[in-house]
């Protein structure tokens, strides 16, 4: 394969590894964020994303991009990642930044014209045959454009943005193909439940496709003091070069999100509609989403015990106390090693209520 | 004081402190019984026990019998109680030994007239004046006969035992004193409904007075096998010999409560009625009797977080992980450092299932 069929048939993945949460605390924590919890099985999300980017982009085009201080339990947690793939931000600078390191180093590895593949590492993908033809339906469109995937809504969630459906592409029938209308706020519940009913608008689910060049030039356009940073590193010598270069020049890096920053403003978007069991897991209630409920509707992990209980969501972490549960219905009881979560389902949002406790009184260690 | 006047006064507390009781589980353990909580403040229901007796009874004459492995517990837990005070059971053999081991230490101490008044260890008492107005009237009765404390109802309790109030004793109007009319079983719901309309029934508080020479004949009536140790016990010649004598027979001592193996039997017994906010604290949902609740109706104990509910018990014992709960009702959280249980108030004796599940997945380590 001479360089330039290489640089025109590259992809990588660049999986968005960093971000905390606490929405799934006391579980996750700022030292172990939501993507690192084994919560659709055996593997982490994070693991699962990088399995499922590895299967189809390669293990040597498959990069995960974090916080510095999260590089070591990623490392930890997934083994099968080559240290190499990890591009390590000194500091946290949002999503935009994020994506930019993931398209200097595939630039640097196979040329400006190579796509890029974006992924949240965090949420959980159920159906994943039908989200890898997807992608690559998305890889190949990105050729052209700048292409997302988005998720058919299941009900009216206030709690995400919204992507609004353009004139569909001239496509297969196989593959369905829009061009972007816009990208919306989280809408409140009426403006969602209108969403819902109209089918013209699909869930921005976080994931981009497009060429490192075509992130060069976005980001030239839109966020420049960003651009001077990619810019550099993408001129830098070797390895321990591009590490001085973005150590120097990532504090200055605008702390933006790929969605503000430079999707909502780029042009001739096109996105891909698609339904593969995706679930973001924003919270304790959407485990029963991942994980195969009870006969009556319970989830129960760990080995925790729950007698004569409908609806619950129990779990028990490594290290937690033993946990015995009985006639209760539509709560959420987790227990970890330092921490304990009581709260109904469909409360789960507030555990930020909890944290900010936790917070208040001193107990640094428990967020 | 010459021997005689001794006699003649002589009233010894017998507190009985052995027993374990999963109702309060995880709080309360096998090594750990309810007694030895600290459910109604800073002080355990054993310990609240042992100082109303000592300022009543004097330090001296305030024993505790309790199982040997209990023994070291409750040293350490009451360290104002003189070792000699405590009477070790080598074996738990009920309440019927028990009484007759203090009444062996009462008659060796002060003669056979000496009073004994049996108190089980784990009731609260809110009201210790009137209590002690009680205890000291039936102190004095029980120089003529077998006397028990009757604890008017509250509710129609399907939990205790009641006395049928007989006829009214001819005492002045602050000494209400009747004769026992009988022991009852524990009711069904409609009996004891029935009972509580009546205002004829009692429930059975299991505090007993008699002189330790009333205690040796009841026994001989109606537990000859006891009775023989008894006997030997009192004859013995010193503290050696009689641990001794109380080693080699006390297996063969009858496992019976003194209520079915000699107040059931016996003939004359009066009894006093009485209310002093006496609680036996059966289950968590009683300890809002104990504890006052704060104005949503919650108990919150130990550092626990609780937003926003009402009418729940969360309590967090020492060394338990953080406590979060949020927009429950009528809930009981209890954590320790190894086990938690989530269970809705009114079901709080179904502890007793959790109990049975940690044993058959062979969690002794948590009974």
């Amino acid at each position: 394969m001479n360089p330039a069929e290489k640089t025109a048939e590259a992809a990588f993945a660049v999986i968005l590894g960093g971000g905390a949460g606490t929405r799934l605390w006391p579980s996750s924590r700022r030292a172990r964020p939501k993507q690192l919890l084994a919560l659709g099985g055996s593997e982490s999300l994070l693991a699962a994303a990088v399995r499922r980017a590895q299967a189809f982009f390669g293990v040597e085009r498959t990069l995960v991009v974090t916080a510095a201080d999260q590089e070591e339990a990623i490392r930890t947690a997934i083994p099968d990642l080559p240290a190499a793939n990890i591009v390590a931000e000194p500091m946290p600078r949002n999503t935009a930044a994020a994506v930019g390191l993931g398209a200097v180093v595939a630039a640097r590895l196979a040329g400006p014209d190579a796509v890029i593949a974006v992924f949240p590492a965090d949420p959980f993908i159920g159906d994943e045959e039908s989200f890898g033809r997807l992608v690559r339906l998305a890889c190949a469109e990105a050729r052209e454009t700048i292409v997302t995937i988005g998720i058919r809504p299941t009900h009216a969630e206030t709690g995400f943005g919204y992507i609004r459906l353009g004139e569909r592409l001239p496509r297969t029938a196989a593959d369905p193909v829009h061009a972007v209308g816009g990208f919306v706020e989280k809408p409140d519940r009426q403006t969602a439940e209108g969403y819902l009913a109209s089918g013209d608008y699909l869930w921005n689910s976080g994931m981009f496709f497009l060429t490192a060049r075509r992130m060069f030039e976005e980001t030239r356009r839109h966020l420049p003091a960003l651009a001077a940073l990619l810019d550099a590193a993408v001129a830098a010598g070797g390895a321990d070069e591009l590490k001085k270069v973005i150590e120097a020049r990532y504090p200055d890096a605008p702390a933006i999100s790929i969605d503000h920053g430079i999707m909502e403003k780029a042009t001739g978007l096109r996105v891909v509609p698609g339904e593969f069991g995706w679930n973001d897991v924003g919270s304790w209630a959407a485990l029963t989403a991942v994980r195969p409920p009870d006969l009556r509707g319970n989830v129960v992990l760990g080995g925790a015990t729950l007698i004569d209980g409908d609806g619950n969501i129990i779990v028990a972490d490594e290290g937690a106390p033993y946990v015995g549960v009985v006639g209760v219905r539509d709560l959420v009881v987790v227990a970890t090693r330092d921490a304990i979560l009581v709260i109904p389902k469909d409360r789960a949002q507030d555990v930020r209520q909890i944290v900010e406790a936790a917070k208040k009184a001193g107990r640094h260690d428990l967020l």
